[in-house]
């Protein structure tokens, strides 16, 4: 046992390093797990981290944000407006296919003999380098190097850089020498490089998370191959239903003997390069592959062909090492302003940075299209995005890359038409934003969970409200900010009510505990429906004209301020608590001592009935509304409310350890913070769930940094102003993270009981320390931390205790 | 407008008569409501009403009673314990079918000239009578009659008389007359009788409610025919998935001239007689079909196919006109401890005695099968048997012919295992009783409106103590009783709590108002468990020897009982009304004003989601409660609630207007709960819901009996006692009923302000009159009723209060 360091280093498949992931050997149970750890993204474009030649893999992915089919969704008693049609992403013309064949025999490495297999994710660099050693069944050794990267500054462009040398293994002691060849006999070596479309899915699981995988989802348009120095090749499709067309390019740099056989063709589904030459031993055969990809609901087809000729040629202008040159550089910006710093605990350090990482890749060019729960991953939930982008990924993007909050909000907005429809069919003013959708249609198929699940519609609201805060971003207020107040606003005034004693109530909804559905007065929907009301009169009257262009009445002001001021908050007097929902407090307690271990999730083992008449939380629900709504709690409400709601937290949802591990903090049980922060940090490179194979859980993701920063800083955004309280658990040595806020970068290290406070970039700014309000400038400022008895500790279900991560110096 | 007798008589397409509906012509219209109005049924065989020469039709129907096939059940998101497959009743092998060519043109009523077309459903013969005179294209004339049944006497048999006459038109002046026929030209007539499997049947409505329908469920497996004095045909079938087996079979006798063709032939989904003849103007050509039907899931082919012969060889052997006999012997008998009697409202006297009839057909000689829905007249509701069968159903059967209500509760009994492991699924004890199915498993699609519907059982429990307080039944005490009341109320017990205050409460269920789900505290239901555990308490305590078999401890018992006793009511202080469940009365009520009158039923028109947070009823609820457990209420809160709920009730379900006139009537609003009592009465005569062509409402139907016997004549059995308190509506001259109670016929006869008790068979028996004891023996007794000063009517929804039904004679 370490004792230096008292945490132990699980035997993680990705190797504990500040900056990368590196996986070593390639193990087949985990190679759907990698496929998703090493997606590369854009936002726009995603791949899977499937090897190059295709085969083995888990799940072959490439996807375009927002490009989707539809299909049916089935009831077997259908109800009125119950959604007809479903939205699905799909796997898109695959560009990162490159087959090899090493004298005849294919290059696979499930034949011959593996000598190394090494994948490196660097996150400073922004690519994907897979080195192998590989010595075919024959016996002929080769050593293939790629670098793949998704460009975050050509947003169109993907690439690939592909070498083989045939080498000697120094156990053969040297070169086979023949008299033809002094440097050993040459190898012939095939490179094959496609672009496939309608590629061959494995069938999705009948678990109803897993998404629905279509088949052939790609009707051919065109093809075409053009031969010479680069030689390219385009294919052009289209859905069949969602009537979305797509055009997917290669073109090429080719390095490698004078004499060189290429040709290239095109087919309806397939798009092929193939280079056969006779490389000698140590000697290279270089292939760049540049991947160019644009898709329309309304372009003509040449305009889309244009398009993606146009991106391959820009990345051919800029070359595979500018490629790599720009995207450092835009990820140095990012990192500047965005890196957090754990000392002490290497792999939080990691995966913390992993995290970030992954959310700028899934965020970053969005541009207008929303950020699924997956990034584009995987095909989890079906490519939808859900509340938690607002939530949990925003928050982070809004303080490390705000651009990219600014762009999700955008969609979001785009898709307002559909919320206004949405809200009018449910009997409802203002706008109701689709629980799950690709495109802004409602695609949910159980209504309790989803419909009923209006928190959405504040949580966007609170976004904004974020965004806004961290960045007085003026355009963004007018044109996007406003508007979705003004309508998330008209939808809690028109489903709420004035009860007979002027309360403000909210029947029949379903908050973020999906162990509880269509409840009355779920504390965190009304607490985040008052904010959302009270932002929203204050936003209009703030901008009166603009208000009142969007038929804002100052009596409609008024009315959502007097429904934000009567809110009703349940409270159990009893037992000093907030009620999660009416009755809430009143139920029955789940029988955790009876229920096994391998009864979790429970919701795959249990019917909703019961679990929704139970005192049993899957996810935080009053310990996020305490998150998110710090100013509504007494310091001893929060502290009684964590305790009680703690024992009843099984944590079914990977959204909850993050939540958990902020108020653990805030409330002063902070191994028990850390603990759950691990738990978030470790979601997908410990594949926590098993489930990381459809995709990462992004907003867990998230959630390692909004423990650190939310839970440890004790980051808070109160009334506009920035608020840390900083203390960490003994297990961290010290806690160092930047953040963007109002044009700064601030900076915040944290060490035993001090803080330090920098400014990195921007003017001085007032902050809070533990409620003390100091300026920060230039000059680093270090503050006491307040010395503070921790409560006793809480319990938590039978079995349902966070694996513990102490880090004690005994 | 008839001064005389205040009421309208609306244009019903039955006539009033009152021991028949007669329809005097024939409305392609109205034809699929017919189908179901003159459906024959013994509850084990069903004919809708469809023409002898099979079209054209609504839907053609022949059912045997739980013939279903399964069915998958799909769904968009499944969750835990959705029930994967489905049920759904087949149209089985139909044998109704007799085709006729006249002089080689086809008879069909949508080609040449219909001179005149009667249809009667005589209720005393038990009897369809059909009867046309028809010329053809090329201008023959026949009068085809046609007498059909199902007979109650003999379980496996039905029947048809078919006669044709050439005739020649009164107008037409007389016979042609020719040298060889001097009484006119004879025509040439073929009868083709028979049998045919898989009909093709019209694709179900998008409505949710209608039946989904199978095409094509049978599979061949044997046909035969066999020639001779009585051609025959038998044809046995299999379903594929549900494994079934069934036979079904014609035998034929033939009068007519000397000279017949004849001829019987049979293939695998068709067996044929074909007979043809010359017969001469008023000469007859006459078949009797005697149709036999079995089926199995575990007899053989030979057995069954020998099921079937010897149906067919008893039925001829008792003669067509045996089986007329005996079915109105079978009919008297009933009628004779059934009848009521409506002076001064033919219309309801009419409409009574055909919801008696129907009610019997539907449950005499089902056997231990269920009682469908829409009995076997129709495919709505999938044919399945819901909760009404207990509540609405068997309280008539057990008065009027309890050996049919005894036999329901037994096929509840057999599937008591599957509800068993139902329950265990739902981590409960007990029984959980399946709220749709055919066989015992639970079919529902949706969850909140089905299985968390958990009051089925305690209908069950009550549906048992009524039979029981009604006969006294030992055997089935012991064998049906104690288990059911046992079983479901381990169900309560464990689906109940006590609180910290030591209330016993029962989370997350749907009580009888569909628009409300998934709540706390249904009253309906905690009243309903309240009754059942104590009554399982009690008769427990009685035969302890039998409870110890079934496992039952004295502490146990006390369970139950403390459970009864500390049962939690949701009552609303302040209003002074109960609560339908905690919270309701807090709700918003459902704006009716802006509720357009084509939006309803309002379930077709507004999602689950508004319907179940507002305040608005589908259907009787509360107001169900009470008239269920009158010992629960005080008079005072009986009228408030009564008026509370009427301003809240919509009656978007066919269940509500019968509980809504019994209780109006008891609380003293005579005039409403006569309104009450012709919606329920009309239900299907005058097709109010639009979906009599599905199938009768079979609840509704005995509704209209219950409204009579419950509402004016206050009839209830408290504490074991048989309790009336007699009042009638000025409209109604005078009401008179019978009823079987204990081995005694008792008839009640209303007039004014006297009742007069009569006991026509039995020993003397004490009863209540307005609360009053009195005994009741041969001699009349007649007493008066107490006057009582009218309460101020209530308000209904705007627009929804029901059609005035006054009979004021001014």
């Amino acid at each position: 046992m370490a004792t230096e360091v008292g945490f132990v280093i699980t035997n993680a498949p990705y190797g504990v390093e500040p900056w990368c992931l590196t996986e070593t050997s390639l193990d087949l149970n985990l190679i759907a797990q990698s496929e998703s750890v090493f997606a590369l993204s854009n936002g726009h474009i995603g791949l899977r981290g499937n090897l190059d030649e295709g085969e083995p893999h888990g799940l072959p992915g490439t996807y375009l944000n927002s490009l989707y089919e539809d299909r049916p969704l089935p009831y077997a008693e259908a109800g009125y407006g119950f959604p007809a049609t479903g939205q699905t992403v799909i796997n898109v013309t695959n560009g990162k296919i490159i087959r090899l064949l090493v004298n005849d025999e294919p290059f696979d490495i499930r034949y011959g003999t593996v000598r190394s297999h090494t994948r490196r994710l660097d996150m400073r660099a922004g690519t994907l380098t897979r080195e192998v050693v590989w010595t075919s069944p024959a016996g002929h050794t080769v050593k293939v190097t790629s670098v793949r990267l998704v460009s975050l500054t050509q947003r169109a462009v993907a690439a690939i850089s592909y070498s083989v040398i045939p080498v000697t293994l120094p156990e053969e002691g040297g070169a086979e020498e023949t008299a033809d060849s002094p440097g050993g006999i040459p190898l012939r070596l095939v490179v094959l490089s496609e672009i496939v479309a309608n590629e061959e899915v494995p069938v999705a699981a009948a678990d109803p998370r897993a998404a629905a995988v279509l088949a052939e989802p790609l009707v051919g348009e065109e093809h075409n191959a053009t031969d010479g120095r680069r030689p390219r090749a385009i294919l052009v499709h289209g859905t069949r239903s969602s009537k979305l067309r797509l055009a997917a390019g290669m073109a090429h740099e080719i390095k490698g003997p004078e004499r060189m056989a290429l040709s290239v063709e095109s087919f309806t589904d397939l798009g092929r390069l193939t280079v056969a030459a006779e490389v000698p031993q140590g000697d290279e055969l270089r292939i760049v592959k540049y991947l160019g990809y644009g898709w329309s609901s309304q372009r003509s087809r040449p305009a889309l062909v244009d398009q993606v000729a146009g991106a391959l040629a820009a990345a051919e202008l800029t070359t595979w090492d500018g490629l790599l040159a720009e995207q450092r550089a835009f990820l140095d910006a990012f990192w500047e302003g965005a890196d957090v710093e754990v000392e002490g605990d290497a792999e939080i350090q990691q995966a913390v940075r992993f995290g970030l990482f992954h959310i700028l890749q899934a965020g970053a060019r969005a541009e207008q299209r929303p950020v699924p729960a997956k990034g584009l991953t995987g095909t989890g939930y079906d490519g939808h995005t859900f509340w938690d982008t607002e939530t949990f990924v925003l928050p982070v993007l809004t303080y490390t890359h705000p651009s990219a909050a600014a762009d999700a909000l955008r969609w979001r907005h785009m898709t307002l038409d559909v919320a206004r429809s949405h809200a009018a069919e449910l009997g409802l003013a203002g706008a109701a934003f689709a629980w799950r959708t690709i495109h802004g249609e409602e695609c949910s198929g159980y209504w309790p969970a989803a419909t009923a699940a209006f928190h959405i519609n504040a949580d966007i609201a609170a976004a904004v409200v974020n965004y806004l805060d961290a960045t007085e971003d003026e355009e963004f207020t007018r044109e996007v900010g406003l508007p979705l107040l003004v309508e998330t606003a008209r939808l809690w005034r028109s489903l709420g009510q004035h009860d007979a004693q002027g309360k403000f109530r909210i029947e029949g909804v379903t908050g973020p505990d999906e162990y509880s559905a269509v409840k009355d007065n779920n504390l965190y929907t009304n607490l985040m429906a008052q904010h959302n009301l009270a932002a929203a009169a204050e936003l209009a009257a703030k901008r009166e004209g603009e208000a009142r262009d969007l038929g804002v009445t100052t009596d409609e002001m008024a009315s959502w301020r007097d429904a934000a001021e009567d809110m009703y908050l349940p409270y159990d007097e009893r037992l000093k608590v907030h009620q999660q929902h009416d009755g809430f407090t009143s139920y029955a307690r789940w029988d955790f001592k009876n229920t096994p271990e391998d009864h979790y999730p429970l919701l795959l083992h249990y019917p909703y009935f019961q679990l929704y008449r139970k005192q049993v939380v899957k996810q935080a629900d009053v310990v996020l509304a305490m998150q998110l709504r710090p100013d509504a709690f007494t310091p001893e409400q929060k502290r009684r409310n964590f305790d009680y709601y703690e024992a009843l937290t099984v944590r079914d949802s990977s959204l909850s350890p993050c939540t958990q591990a902020v108020m653990a903090a805030e409330v002063g049980h902070l191994d028990l913070a850390y603990d759950y922060l691990a738990e978030a940090a470790f979601m997908d490179l410990q594949d926590r769930e098993h489930n990381t194979k459809d995709g990462l859980h992004i907003a867990s993701l998230a959630g390692a940094w909004t423990a650190l920063v939310g839970g440890f800083g004790g980051m808070r955004v109160v009334d506009g102003g920035l608020c840390f309280a900083p203390k960490i658990p003994q297990g961290i040595v010290g806690l160092s993270f930047r953040m963007r806020f109002r044009g700064r970068v601030v900076r915040v290290s944290v060490r035993g009981q001090a803080a330090t406070y920098s400014l990195l970039a921007g003017d001085p700014l007032e902050i809070k320390h533990h409620g003390r309000p100091v300026t920060i400038s230039g000059e680093e400022l270090t503050l006491d931390i307040p010395a503070r008895v921790p409560p006793p500790p809480p319990g938590q279900p039978a079995g349902r205790a966070p694996q513990p991560r102490r880090a004690r110096v005994d």
